[in-house]
């Protein structure tokens, strides 16, 4: 109820701050007797991880991922997977500057007259480093789904005003370029402008999209727990996320019914999918689909006008290593995200399954 | 977990089909010894309910909540608060032609596949005439909020390609036009169109922008229960909507951080409100502002090929009494929702005050 | 969170006070598809009613249920069962004196001052009246059980210093005396004792035993809800309820782990059940078996001091209609209580089953 | 809902098994800015530990908690507070005979039926090593809650037959022997007899009394959630718990309502109480008094006939260093859980105050 744990029959509690000790979590819930693959899951930590690529923050950090318990001579026990990762390139000293500051457009401002105290060293418990204990969970859950046959990718389709109508649910496609955008002309395009933007100290926004195929017909609980509604709360949940919108999304205000209604093939699937794979709440077994808006990342290299604690003025100096855009580092992130909300609807869904 | 509960210290639970004996919900948390204000209570209701206005459908339904518990001479008790709202005016026969036919666009394949049974009547379950439990759960909390100085107005600013920028934050203004919009001459467009539209037998989708004031800082509960991923969950839950943003939503895309980033002023607020009110997932004190998008309502009144639940092919014709545009009618929906989202958060918040 | 609800994956919501316009709930989660059968729950609410023998109260209460929703052509339909019961029969002005007066090991006084208002009149919501919605909900779910092969049987075993260890698995031999208890010599005893009480105004107590049989193994969520910690929340919730114990239970305590130990037989049941069919928090197989102290009613028909709502010292005269043991009614009301937590751990377990 | 969390404001979510690297917690929702005292911690962990007395497992470990997470500059941030404990002394052999065989009366057949994998070593994670957790969470709650005035002592009352009426609300006091009873001529038998047990290679169970003083009224939330079955469930999902009694418990069976019924004082207070300081789930002010039934440790180190996993019949000799009795150690969990659960209460009642 705090905040820091995700699903129901799938529970991820997540801990840790940015440069604290550690931070780790806790998956409650997951299916016994399955075999963990850690390869798949540290290759989705490499894909979120900082200083992976020309057009990523140059940090470093190892994301190793320790589990401490919950896995038995290889496989899950159906007990709690408890798992850290250390914090061991945390360099404290790039933030003492921002002791007591408030930088615009972060957490350090709310945080602090929230709590009456805050670890602000590398944004703390706002930083997007927690997101690595989602990618953690996330492959886990990926993992599972993957073994039903449920399949999901997110690439990015818009930098700035850069945008691609091109799709694909390949993993491997995405991560043909360093964007992740599986169009690879705009993606050049994209990769071009990111460098622009950061030589000039600043940063840029972009979406990704999301496709989940395999998705069996059921997923969802209405009337609040909608399936749309929990992805919306998942993707929300996510660092610089600012919108959401499902199948026709913000494009359907301006349809007519006649033109957005998805007409029924007699196998049940549907001609169209505007929908974005749910009716009702509910999955209707076509894809889902959904994008997520990112703002600019706040961060930027160029000096502010701020105010401190004491809300005298100050001038902020961009500091530290950080993205010029995290919309590629957050292509894992949506997937994790997507990966522990199906699973629980998953196992929901199957509770009910011949009863 | 099945659904049919919202909120963690207000939790509204809710029941009903449309065309059963009654549809109606329970209130559970809610604070003690608050006066009632029924009339407040209603005057929400009618903003929702179907026949009010040239642009809505004409049926009737009196949408006359009787309160059963939780309330003594006139004020709260801290009790769960029951009641009903009787389906007085359900006209089943109108829908027998829809018995295991299944509409585009309709939950009616979704639940049928899900639960293998299905009260089709007037779309059942999934019929939007349960969001009228919402609007009385939403009114009693709106009730509780104001007397904190929070006030929540919501508005239609978009139908088909329509659009203002104009906004307000008094519910007055709202109602002067039948189609919410805040902006007469733009009102006045809207409604010429949404009449040409139901001429056509077709529906149009739009947008409801909703704007929250005296938020006090420290609402929403990081991280995974951030203030706008619980906004944003709730907007999803209901019915036909299929997009949510905040703040620069979408728009933050194509800016830059340099350009997004909110410059604060000494006393704490800030300069632009691209955050939209919420930074780091918790509130900063500036007004709460999201926008939410309505896809065009899938009963239309033209003939539309679909399948029924032998997968054979049938043709089906539009039949009983729809809106043409359900956009401002979500108006109170929308406020509901963001009701007990907000009295959910500030009685959390309040417990860790001066703790 | 408030308290009104119960159960996770069915989860039971109730509202109402002793004499308000009515009672009720809200079922989610139940599975769909399923036959009710009406007259198993009217036998169950007529069970529990009072005025049903000459050892109970004299007071009648018809409680009889209105089904409002959830239900669909005589099948669950999945969605949510909402229900009421109306107070016809609610003589409030028998409690008028009652009115600011706080009644000895009542909720009088905890109820005022947690809520700063209460609704005197019968105990408000704090009268056991509640618990026909528990045996309403309970009936369905033990219909469910039963058609898994699990079955359900409380009877008294105890009543004042009179006690049996006969035991039975059929709720006809309970129902064979009006004190429920299996044991017709010592039933007789108890029947003359619980009169003899009467005749001088005062009240009994008496303890439940259940025996649930057809368990498959492996129910129960460890480590925080072990499945004999979920029913001891279950049995607590009961009014009057002041002890539980499961298998060995207090007598355990003096046992030797030599002796106490329930060794195996070849098929995995075992020999003894000191356990109570549970262990490690998971069910074994065997019959689960626990008892339930109910404290003496504490409405007696003798006068006693007490002190009103201004603290001043009152006498107390004993009115109403009240039970002198409320024992033999609280039989079914067990019994609707460990229904719907085996209901909830039988989804939850099912959802894993070949995962 | 898997079972590994407990409580909804203050919430701990443990994970690890007895042999695993390390076991752990994460307490989300504690109050920011308190200052940690470590040294309590310590204390409640070497009470609960194992080799700290003569009647108890010389099995040694070091149970020293490193906390990762949600503490900065020696005050709680408000932020998750995650913790680990390694598992540095778990001899794994100890246990490698147990490898697919089942001890009688232990989790081991459950486990291994309900998961279809086991971690066998050392109990895995049924062991009650897993309460060092709850205890590392229960004394930051405690800390908590006496800066509120709410003190928790928790004592043994009864070991076998051996049982005394002596209370004390001083944890000095119940220090001052070894078996942790107040009652040092009653404590001298305890011991003797605990000894004699272990000499034959047997076990005792007994009981842990608990008083709680200073609770303010208004704790708990009527109807399912009463705070006398919130702590009936907190107490029966600690290890080898079999009953749980409020106030008069049993003894009320045999009590008539006019000897039950606690009379109030002038002031609110009653001059018995019977009721164990809560009425209708609700805390009435006086002190909350609770006893716990323990059964006798089922690891026993006299050979004993079972099963292994082929269901065929063995023979088990006791091996590795276990507790003849287990209760003195079980008194730190006891107020552990006690602590977690009021800490929740509190910040509920809280929210509501002046609302």
């Amino acid at each position: 109820m705090a905040g820091s744990s995700f699903g129901d029959f799938i529970r991820l509690t997540s801990f840790g701050e940015s440069h604290g000790i550690a931070i780790g979590g806790v998956i409650d819930g997951f299916p016994s007797n399955i075999e963990i693959d850690l390869e798949t899951i540290q290759h989705q930590l490499n894909r979120r991880k900082p200083g992976q690529s020309a057009i990523t923050t140059q940090r470093k950090e190892d994301d190793e991922v320790e589990f401490l318990s919950g896995i038995f001579e290889g496989k899950t026990t159906g007990t709690p997977i408890g798992f850290i990762i250390r914090n061991n390139n945390a360099k404290s000293k790039d933030y003492s500057h921002l002791k007591n500051n408030f930088r615009p457009s972060h957490a350090d401002f709310t945080y602090t007259k929230k709590y009456g105290i805050y670890d602000y060293r590398g944004g703390g418990r706002a930083s997007a480093r927690e997101t690595a204990i989602r990618v953690v969970a996330g492959a886990l859950c990926e993992q599972y789904l993957a073994s039903k046959g449920i399949q999901i990718t997110a690439f990015v389709d818009q930098i700035g005003t850069i945008k691609t109508e091109k799709t694909t649910t390949q993993k491997e496609i995405v991560d043909q370029t360093i964007v992740r955008c599986p169009d690879k002309a705009i993606a050049e395009e994209m990769e071009t402008f990111i460098k622009a933007i950061r030589k000039e100290g600043s940063t840029v926004g972009g979406s990704v999209k999301c496709i989940i195929t395999g998705v069996p017909i059921g997923l969802g609980e209405p009337v609040y727990d909608k399936l749309e509604a929990q992805l919306a709360k998942a993707m929300l949940s996510i660092n610089a996320v600012k919108g959401f919108e499902i199948g026709s999304g913000f494009a359907g205000i301006t349809m007519k019914g006649s033109e957005h209604n998805d007409i029924f093939n007699p196998d049940g699937s549907t001609k169209t999918n505007f929908s974005g794979g749910i009716q009702g709440g509910i999955s209707n077994g076509m894809p889902i689909e959904f994008r997520v808006a990112f703002k600019p990342v706040a961060t930027i290299m160029q000096p502010q006008k701020s105010i401190n604690s004491d809300h005298q003025t100050i001038l902020l100096e961009g500091k530290g290593r950080h993205d010029p855009c995290v919309v590629p580092r957050a292509v894992p992130i949506v997937e994790a995200m997507v990966a522990i909300t199906l699973c629980d609807s998953y196992l929901k869904w199957k509770a009910y399954q011949n009863s």
